[in-house]
């Protein structure tokens, strides 16, 4: 069983988190709160958002699975005001799931969990920076970078203390530099990676201008990016594959 | 002859009704106000406005009919800030409509009324259910059902008193129930329709959010909107005609 | 060399128009300012800036020409905040431009100057008319012109002390007066001639709708609008040649 009410902000922003890399995905509904786990199509990106069941105004579960069309459930939150109550319930026989706000009713035929890409496993990785930034100040970088390349390039002087935001085009070059009063935190180590843009826009689409984002990185190796949302109720974990190189 | 000034709000929003209909129409420039009828080339939805002479800052007319292209009318009314006042003088020799506002000049080039599709006659239908309710509301359930379907039903139930605004698609289904709460009033009647969601999209684009909108609905009948515009000086009537239930 | 700080609005405001008419210019870096002129590839329409060393909040530069890409300095200058100031630095050697700003440093591929269509001669006239005008105002005229032609007749009647902006289509007609309390000033004189709407479209784009327009209007002449920029530090000439009336 399952049946939650949730503002339809923190609903709205929880989807908005996993549907920049995937269309549909299974969302778990265990005792203790919501769990998506997703990767795109091309095994680039990944996802893994937690909803606790504090971030709801009331919640009540027992562990199943179900697979959602996620364009589909964001139209439907996206009818209510921000601060309006949106009511989940799922119909175990049907398959369906119940969605109400305001007098307004939607059935939501759900997917086949089965016919949904296999959630990913993400690995614990020692990245040896830790950066902390304003989402708004990495999507700065992000922009900057896309005005002259489809790549982007992090990484963390330990000597300056100092993060870098780089892209490097055919002819320009872009260089954001975010030093210790720029940053949040920075927790110095070596760590130089270069991403694929599109992704990180994509994910940064998500990320609320004035989140915290914690940034992990290494040496050629997977970064990765958390945020929390819902007052701390709800945590974003996003882990970006590396791209090589090239000199 | 016909002079007339009027803001261009009021001109703004009295065209805009049957814009979402027809492209051209046909306007009566009588002794007591204008009066507009046109029917969309399906013969599918209608429109009446009443624009009362008192709606107008000064109107006089003696009872001829111009021609106009809509989008062009809208486009010169749309020139003028909301409160500026807007002039109108028909010159009968030229057949041309001189519109002023502001030291700006248009001359209108009318069409011959002729050649425009002739006028519907919007028949008295004696419906059994009356709903009133606020233009903001019935367009949520247009913009809910619309996610799912091509189609809305509109449908009173007597015993609940309540107003439903029903969408059936493939696989999800929307449901709007506006009781008495929801409602300004609610004459309950056996009522339930279905119509084709584009004409009511279109009709909904016109109506103020903050409109008292009367809905006049029956049992497989065409239903009737009425709103009003400039406070009460100005009267819109949609009709549009069922489509045929299959159960 | 060359070394200025400017504020993002100013730099952004100066560009514009310029990049209205073409997508690479010239840009001279004399020492007491800035200076780009710049004709369209048609001949049609002519642009001559200039920007004091005053509007810039430091300025060093000894007279050298380099070539730009003026969408690409646009979009740096867009990520600035309109308050941002914008530190430029010309690297001699390598024939880039840095531009800083908030510890985004863009490093921009100039273009070689003589790659560059040759700078125009802006012609000293004497016309006979001189309007001073709200860029606003102009707008109006301009927009209203395009709903019914592609052709806008600039005119002044000296004995009605008016400037009139009109426009003939092919049903329609357009007319906007501004007589003395309309206009800033009027200096009266036999005046008439007709122009491309598509370029004085593009040039109204970058004419900010405060600005005061000084236009100085001809007989079958062609036309040149000047307005200030930079509190009066900078200031932009645009002249469009007339097209031929034909009646």
């Amino acid at each position: 069983m399952f049946e939650a009410i949730v503002s339809a902000s923190t609903l709205g922003d929880a989807l908005d988190s996993v549907s920049v890399l995937v269309d549909e995905c299974k969302i778990r509904l265990n005792e203790d709160g919501l769990a998506i786990r997703a990767v795109d199509p091309a095994n680039v990106g990944m996802v893994d958002l937690e909803l606790d069941a504090g971030a709801f105004e009331s919640y009540e579960a027992d562990g199943g699975v179900i697979g959602v069309n996620l364009a589909r459930l964001e139209d439907i939150a996206g009818m209510a005001s921000a601060d309006d109550l949106v009511h989940l319930e799922l119909d175990e026989e049907t398959r369906k799931l119940h969605i109400q706000m305001d007098g307004l009713s939607y059935t939501l035929a759900l997917i086949d969990p089965d016919s949904i890409r296999q959630e990913p496993d993400i690995p614990d990785l020692d990245l040896a920076a830790e950066i902390v930034v304003e989402g708004a100040q990495l999507g700065r970088g992000i922009t900057a970078a896309d005005m002259v390349s489809d790549h982007i390039r992090l990484r963390v002087d330990p000597d300056a203390a100092a993060f870098f935001v780089e892209a490097q085009g055919d002819t320009d070059d872009v260089d954001l530099e975010l030093g210790a009063g720029d940053l949040i935190d920075l927790t110095p180590g070596t760590a130089d990676s270069l991403f694929s843009l599109d992704y990180l826009k994509d994910m940064n689409k998500a990320i609320p201008a004035d989140a915290e984002v914690t940034v992990e990185l290494g040496e050629e190796f997977p970064v990765k990016l958390h945020y929390e949302l819902a007052e701390g109720m709800g945590k974003v974990t996003y882990m970006l594959a590396p791209r090589i190189q090239s000199d």
